[in-house]
């Protein structure tokens, strides 16, 4: 997994840790860089997260919910932080069934990526769903959402009008499209 | 842009400011939920940033990097954060320069999209370069970067491997892919 190129290896020299919160925590670590001088980078440590890629009867499920950092609703795949020691798998399952009451009888991994890599560690396992059947959601207590089930013309025209504008959907939307093209016919997704 | 989804919509009751540093900031707002009820939100602000998907002679444009964040190197497209009141598509014109050397005739806006729109107010524009001409890189002085050409097939392999492992570049890869097959036979993209 990782780069040889020692050559722009960056080595820690101290951190300064500034806040821990609810779901993030900064610090400050002070680097000694590749020419020997010294720098400073400014990390957001935060525990993780899944999102799903689920298509039933040919419609994106998305989760429509209010976004206090972008200050306005947006529309996104069911996504939600680890939990303390959670496996990536099974947190994506109960995310799935939380935010929008489906089930599923598998999970694919389709990608691990870095949301921010230039201030945090924020991981999200992407997951294909298959299989799906429809139940109760039980969101979070303060998690205020609403379920939408978009075709994919529906879903190209969210993100033409900004309603979809998170990496990982428009990412996901790519992946649906690429896995659209190579089952052409399958109207199932 | 905005949903109508007023029900949904939490309102800033109070914003506390933990941390001003030099790429990001921290604030935690305390806001008024749909339900009535208070509840918290951290909040990083970020100035935003642009990305570059650039394909020369039918290879991709990477640059290797540490990332303090991961803790290893990492190969992403060329990228930076916007500077005070620079307009994006110069940015990206810039950062492209400066990471890369190469100099491009036109760009063409992708997308624009939030990297973690849970803790985070950083909005990526992620830009087509056309027509590019080498030149000479000269990155900022605490970067220290290695650029590299890779195939389609060497950009699949690296994501695969997880050297590349961030979601603007994997988005990026998809996007590719994409116009590869729109433009069948044209060997330059």
């Amino acid at each position: 997994m990782t780069s040889a190129n020692d050559k722009l290896k960056e080595t820690t020299v101290s951190t300064e840790h500034i806040f821990a919160g609810k779901v993030i925590s900064l610090q400050v670590d002070t680097v000694q860089l590749p020419d020997g001088t010294q720098g400073k980078r400014e990390i957001v440590k935060h525990p993780g997260a899944v999102a799903v890629l689920a298509v039933h009867n040919g419609r994106l499920l998305l989760v429509d919910q209010y976004r206090q950092a972008m200050g306005r609703c947006e529309l996104e795949i069911p996504a939600g932080k680890l939990e303390q020691g959670e496996d990536p798998l099974e947190a994506a399952r109960r995310e799935l069934e939380e935010e929008t009451g489906y089930r599923c009888s598998q999970l694919t991994l389709l990608h691990s990526f870095y949301t921010s890599p230039g201030f945090a560690d924020e991981l999200i396992h992407l997951y294909w769903a298959d299989d799906l059947t429809e139940g109760e959601a039980s969101p979070d207590e303060d998690e205020f959402l609403e379920i939408i089930q978009a075709t994919f013309e529906e879903t190209q025209q969210y993100i033409a009008e900004g309603r979809i504008s998170d990496a990982k959907t428009i990412l996901a939307a790519y992946i649906w499209q690429q896995r659209r093209s190579v089952h052409h016919g399958n109207q199932g997704i």
